[in-house]
C-alpha cells in the first residue's frame, strides 16, 4: 500500500529530477547505490553531494537482483536504476527480476529511483511493468520528454509519494522556482493535439531501423573477440573489447577517422571499465552507421596487431 | 584589473544563478555576508548549502559600508548584495558606498554576489553603477528577465571572471544540463525585436505612479507612528511598524478584510524583524491601493488601541 497518494512534479529536465533527489536523500559519506555502468550524468549530479557510491552486481541481463546482499542495503539512501533500455548498455531488466528488486525494497526501507528515459523507445513490444507499478511507495519514478519529444524544451517529470513530492517542491523553489510556463504551455499544446502519438511509431521504427543496420555490421565489421549488446530498443550499444584494449586511447584516433563513441569508463562509479565502449545509433543515416562500424573495426584489428 | 575576461552563463531564472553559486561556494558551516533584511528567495537558496549567514551593517540609505569591521569579512565565502531597489526594503545604494564596497571586496579578496533584478525599473533617474562596474574580478553579477519581459520564462544571466564561469558551467551541467533553447529562442526574437525598448518606459511610468500612489496613501491612512521606506524604483516599500506590533499576528487579520501584505521576519538571516512589513504596488490599480492602505492603516489603528 503507498505511503500517500502519488504526485507528481513538473522538474526542468529528468536531470534536475537527479539533482533534487540528490538533494533531498544524500549527505557526504550517505551510501548511494547504482548499477555499474550507469549514466553518467546521474553519478554527476549525486557526486555534487559527495555520497559514497556502492555497486550493485550485475551480469548479462543487467542487475543480478538475487546477487543483492541484504548487508550491501544497509544505510543506503537510495538504489539508482535505469531498468529499460539502459544509458549505457541498452539492457531491460526482465519482469520478475522488477518484482524481486520492488519486494527487496519494501522489506528493507529502500527508494529505488528509477529513470525511464527510453521507454517508449520500444523496438518489438513494449517493456514490462515500471519498478513503480510493483511498489509505488518505494519508488520515485523519472520520465523525459527529451527523448520522444525534444530535449531543448528541459521538461521531466517525478512521481512519488505525496510527502516525498512534498520535500521536493520546497527543494525545488529554493533551486529555481518553478519550471518554464512557456515550455509546459507549449509541451501540453503538442500532447493534447495527439502528436506524439502518430509520431512516436515513426520514431520507434526509424531507431529500430538503425538499431538492426548497426548489429549487423558490428556482426561483419567487429574482430570475433568483440563483444555487445543487442537492444530491444532505446538509444545505445554496449561495446566489450578485449581486455586489453583501452577506449580511452583509441578515441582520438577513431575522432582522426571521423568516428566518435563515448568510452565506458565515465559510466562506472567504481573499477572503471576500460575496455568498454558506448555506440549511438540514433542520429546517423543507415550507410554512414555501416561506414563508422567498418572504419572502427579495422582501427581495433590495427590495433591488436 | 580582471583576473580573467568576464564571460556570461544564462541560467534558469536568477534564483537558478543563487543556486549555482550557493553550491560552489558554500560549504557546511561557511560563513556568508547578507543584507538584514535582503531577499528571502536567496536566504533559501543559500540555506540549502548549510551556511552561517552573517549581517552586514545597515542604516536608513541601505548598508552601512564604512561600519563594516575587517574581521566581520575574514572567512566569508562571498557578501550578498541588492544594491539596486532592494527587495525587501526599496532602497538604493548610492555610488559612493558601491565605489567603498568595491575597494573593501578588492582589499579583502571578497567575492561580491550582485543581485539585481530589478535595476531597469528606476522611476526618475537610471540608478548608479553596477557593482561590477566597479569591480568586476569580484563580482558575480546576477540579472534576469522576470521583471522587465516575463518571469514565467525562467531566464536570468550571471556575468562573471571567466574562471568562475567554467566552475559554474560544470555545476550547472550537473544541475539541468541546460537551460531551455526554446526559452532563449523567444527572449532572443523579442530582445531583438526591441519591444523592451518601447515596452520599459511604460513599466517604468506604471510602476513609478503606483509607488507615488502608495506613498500618498500611506501618508494619509497610517499612523503617524508608522515609517516606511521611498523607493526611487523596484516594486516595494518596507513599512517599520511601531516594536509592539507583530506583522505575523496582523497577517490573518488583513487577509480577512481582502488584504495581503508579507511580514518582514523571514527577509532576516537572525534578529527577526517582527514589526516590519513588505508592501508590493505593482500589480494593483491605484483606487484599490489606496482602498488597502486604508483598510491596514484602520486595522493598526484598532490593534494599539
Amino acid at each position: 500500500m503507498p505511503t500517500s497518494p502519488e504526485q507528481v512534479l513538473i522538474v526542468s529536465g529528468s536531470q534536475q529530477g537527479l539533482d533534487l533527489v540528490g538533494k533531498a536523500l544524500i549527505d557526504p559519506g550517505s551510501k548511494v547505490l547504482v548499477e555499474s555502468p550507469t549514466y553518467l550524468g546521474a553519478l554527476q549530479a549525486f557526486a555534487q553531494f559527495e555520497p559514497k557510491f556502492a555497486a550493485l552486481p550485475a551480469d548479462a541481463e543487467g542487475l543480478a537482483v538475487d546477487a543483492i546482499d541484504a548487508p550491501a542495503l544497509r544505510d543506503a539512501r537510495f538504489a539508482y536504476v535505469m531498468p529499460t533500455f539502459q544509458n549505457p548498455t541498452g539492457l531491460t531488466l526482465p519482469a520478475g527480476r522488477r518484482a524481486a528488486l520492488a519486494a527487496l525494497a519494501r522489506e528493507h526501507d529502500l527508494w529505488l529511483v528509477e529513470d525511464d528515459p527510453y521507454g517508449e523507445l520500444w523496438y518489438r513490444s513494449a517493456p514490462p511493468p515500471s519498478l513503480r507499478a510493483y511498489a509505488p511507495e518505494r519508488t520515485i519514478r523519472l520520465g523525459s520528454l527529451s527523448k520522444v519529444l525534444a530535449p531543448g524544451l528541459r521538461l521531466g517529470f517525478l512521481i512519488a509519494p505525496a510527502d516525498v513530492i512534498d520535500v521536493l517542491v520546497r527543494i525545488k523553489q529554493a533551486t529555481d522556482l518553478h519550471t518554464s510556463t512557456l515550455t509546459q504551455r507549449a509541451a501540453t499544446h503538442v500532447l493534447a493535439s495527439g502528436l506524439l502519438k502518430t509520431h512516436l511509431p515513426h520514431v520507434r521504427a526509424l531507431y529500430a531501423d538503425r538499431c538492426a543496420v548497426m548489429l549487423d555490421a558490428l556482426r561483419t565489421g567487429f574482430p570475433t573477440d568483440v563483444r555487445w549488446t543487442e537492444p530491444d530498443g532505446g538509444m545505445f550499444i554496449w561495446v566489450e573489447l578485449p581486455p586489453s584494449l583501452d577506449a580511452g586511447t583509441l578515441l582520438p584516433l577513431a575522432i582522426e577517422r571521423k568516428v566518435a563513441f563515448v568510452p565506458g569508463e565515465p559510466f562506472c562509479a567504481s573499477a572503471p571499465e576500460r575496455n568498454h565502449v558506448r555506440l549511438s545509433f540514433v542520429t546517423v543515416a543507415p550507410e554512414r552507421i555501416r561506414e563508422g562500424v567498418q572504419i572502427l573495426g579495422a582501427l581495433l584489428r590495427e590495433f591488436k596487431s
